[in-house]
């Protein structure tokens, strides 16, 4: 962190003095290295970089806070003051640097809606959707698991198969059959960080500027990102209490389609039998990929489990997407494609020349817990403890809201869609902005929709509420809450 | 894995007998469901998938053992037979499967030379590059740092950062500055999945199809391979002991130079300042961005440290590339960009469209080792250990070579480039079969060359020699059949 000229000739900061640090730390906040939060190092931290003591670096820290350059607070970590914080850099930078050309792609990249900033740690109930709890996490299992990969010797560390580890691959493939009843070869398994990374390699490997691909209308905002932003035109398929209206398909310019048959992104519906076949012929005529975004299949409450696309007649070019994001955590990154035997060389290509491979100790970790059966025991008891939470969102939606509300998808997944009859879709950002005054996060359906389709979308608030992330109080005080603000608005 | 009709109605196998589990195995592994390498799962644990007893699933693969179905070995895994091996399947699937379109970017990954298959691990001796011993990995502390991130507390489990976990980047931002004299705001760094994924976020970024590229000759065969994947064109600059010459550089139709100053790879040359300079000056000129993989600066035996490119004045449209693959392993896949200011949002954006961000255990655990201080003396200590490789590789090659061989790049790094003035270029591939049959891998130097540029290369057989997954004694002992070899086809 800190580093002096001659320190830094020798490539290594030696010991210093407080004084030191203290004018080192100056230069570097005023210069902006902090970045835009202004977070600096810990004491520990720092003591240990620079292998000086820790009062020493307390010393320094003091001396800047007596200045007014830094925040120090019991436990927290020193912040940098706003004040202080580097206008000179960014400054000095635009100047210094010429700026040279994007590719088309990073051009549309710039077009592309801003990453949502994730609202303060401080509210009472956020209803996000995508977060899990903590609590869900199998903790022991999973380090467990861990430690076993990190401890085991291995005859050299070198790189692994671009498809993802064959112990996982081969667990995948025995969970797929039995939880999903898809049959697939080995070597149809692409192990990918994330649906995220799933869906990139297809519109890699499947689109490119000019093209059009097929998504519903409203989706999963990111894919419909993803395919854009390759410079293809998205076919927005309006979508119904059955997820996809497949009547609407037209004869196919169509490169792909992308859909979440067994629980609509984010409406819920769970696209009936015949609808899959309609699919699957359109996809046939028009010569086009199918891509079935399986996110959170494992979540079903009152309705028995439908086989994916991936297993019907006619599935050939059906491209399967799985993802352990909803079952263990968004942080560690797995997804699984399976694809049709005709792409697997390809995307295997993909794969390595984009990042060689997953990191290989996560994928044997879920490996250890699908061998040993501890995955799926996991699955149906935070499948129990979700339906609880669900149960409780839906009663106390119905108690404060009573025939107010409409809620749909609630019969599988992790969240629900409610639409607010009492309050018109004008005042849905009001809403947002008074529900987070008083501590609950509440997020809009209309960012699902496409833009450029103005019909279709209901005409009062509509709102996708997550609830994996909460206990049941919180939910409770949560739609309490949205009550109240729901009620300030109708003053 | 095994699965019967009724079974996959409930979506669960229920407890079955070894009739029926040897029913299903055999259907299986006739429909070639195992993949190219037959691997069943193990009984234990397909014992655990089925829950049934081990003995069950043991009766059951003795049946498929004695019909010859699986090769049963004690403490291996059981593999299907090659001859019963699914012909069925690909046939069955070339069959169902129309194959749709693929982006030009899929063509154009058909004609990328497919993945080295890795060598059988029963060689003596493999001096293939970018392998690390296991005994070198710090494994206890990492362990410690991985468990401590798996049961930290937190509020909820959330997408990251897309630019990676702030005290990965706080950490970095200090390392590089102590290790590398590198000064960087935290918003420039950007934790991507291994210098492979940042070379592809480059690639996408600034490059497309018809654009000019400038990379070395021979270089990183994966980076011209990313690059050349988007459709741009390489142009090849000669590389002498003094790495690229940028005296070549000619008027800039380029988007991009990229390059290996610290150590270029695989000649090995250490680029002095003035062709640093005249390399910076080339990028402004051209208006293209430099992208400086520093992927091995760790490494440093008898000269003293050059500071980066990204230090040096006029250095504002350098993109500078670290990664952990040679001080900690290849299998983490954790590296990280320092990109100009002005990119720092299309790059922050681009992450998180392609897979949202690194895994956060890896993050958070070399964050712990950073700011403790473990990850600089765990470097230390290894690069004694690589120093003492090195030293007995050259003296075993002096030793059994003398004045027959030219070594160069021996001053940094983790292998040497090792020319046999004894044997005419043509014999390279006859060398590598011979070496193989007598129990080690060498690896020739000419597929990092640019097969388009035919002069340069000099008329003898060049080996790419990487020694930091080897103990003196396979060095040795390599070398002496290496010379064996050779003096096998020199009779």
């Amino acid at each position: 962190m800190v580093q002096l000229p001659e320190a830094s000739k020798k490539g290594r900061a030696g010991a210093m003095g407080a004084r030191q640090i203290y004018e080192a730390l100056k230069d570097q906040i005023v210069r902006g290295v902090y970045g835009s939060n202004g977070l600096l190092p810990s004491s520990r931290g720092l003591a240990a970089e620079l292998s000086v003591s820790r009062t020493t670096v307390t010393a320094a820290y003091e001396q800047l806070a007596a200045e007014g350059f830094v925040d120090l607070r019991q436990g927290a970590r020193p912040r940098a003051m706003p004040a202080a914080l580097g206008q000179l850099s960014a400054k000095r930078f635009q100047r210094q640097h010429s700026s040279g050309h994007l590719s088309s792609y990073g051009e549309r990249l710039k077009s592309i809606p801003p990453r949502p900033r994730s609202l303060p740690r401080s509210l009472i109930t956020d209803f996000r959707y995508g977060d899990l709890a903590p609590s869900d996490f199998p903790v022991l299992a999973w380090k467990r698991a861990v430690v076993a990969v990190v401890t085991q010797r291995r005859d050299r560390l070198a790189y692994d198969d671009p498809r993802g580890s064959l112990r996982l691959r081969t667990a995948l493939q025995g969970y797929l059959w039995r939880a999903r009843t898809l049959r697939c070869n080995l070597d149809q398994i692409i192990v990918v960080n994330g649906s995220q990374q799933g869906l990139d390699l297809c519109a890699r490997l499947l689109l490119e500027a000019g093209d059009r691909f097929v998504i519903e209308n409203p989706c999963y905002a990111m894919a419909r990102n993803i395919f854009s932003a390759t410079g293809a035109k998205p076919i927005s398929i309006a979508v119904d209490k059955d997820g996809m209206n497949t009547n609407l398909l037209t004869g196919g310019e169509a490169r792909l389609a992308y859909v979440t048959p067994s629980h609509q992104f984010p409406l819920g519906g769970v696209m009936p039998i015949g609808r899959r076949h309609q699919l699957l012929a359109w996809a046939r005529r028009a010569n086009a990929y199918v891509i079935e975004d399986d996110y959170d299949s494992e979540y079903r409450y009152d309705i028995s489990p439908v086989p994916p696309l991936h297993g019907l007649e006619d599935s050939g070019n059906v491209i399967y997407l799985g993802t352990v994001s909803k079952t263990l955590s968004p942080t560690l990154r797995i997804g699984y494609l399976v694809v049709p035997p005709q792409l697997q060389d390809v995307f295997a290509t993909a794969k390595q020349l984009v990042d060689r491979h997953t990191p290989l100790s996560e994928q044997e970790a879920l490996a250890t817990m699908l061998e040993s059966g501890i995955y799926e025991s996991h699955v149906r008891k935070i499948r129990r403890r979700n339906n609880e939470r669900r149960e409780t969102l839906l009663n106390a939606l119905h108690y404060k809201f009573g025939d107010g509300i409409d809620v749909v998808g609630a019969d599988a997944g992790l969240h629900i869609v409610a639409w607010l009859r009492e309050l018109p879709r004008s005042m849905t950002g009001e809403l947002i902005e008074k529900a987070l005054k008083i501590g609950i996060g509440v997020h809009s359906v209309m960012p699902l929709y496409d833009p450029a389709v103005s019909e279709g979308q209901p005409d009062y608030v509509g709102l996708v509420m997550g609830y994996a992330a909460l206990d049941t109080r919180q939910i409770e005080r949560g739609v309490h809450l949205l009550r109240q603000a729901v009620d300030q608005m109708r003053k």
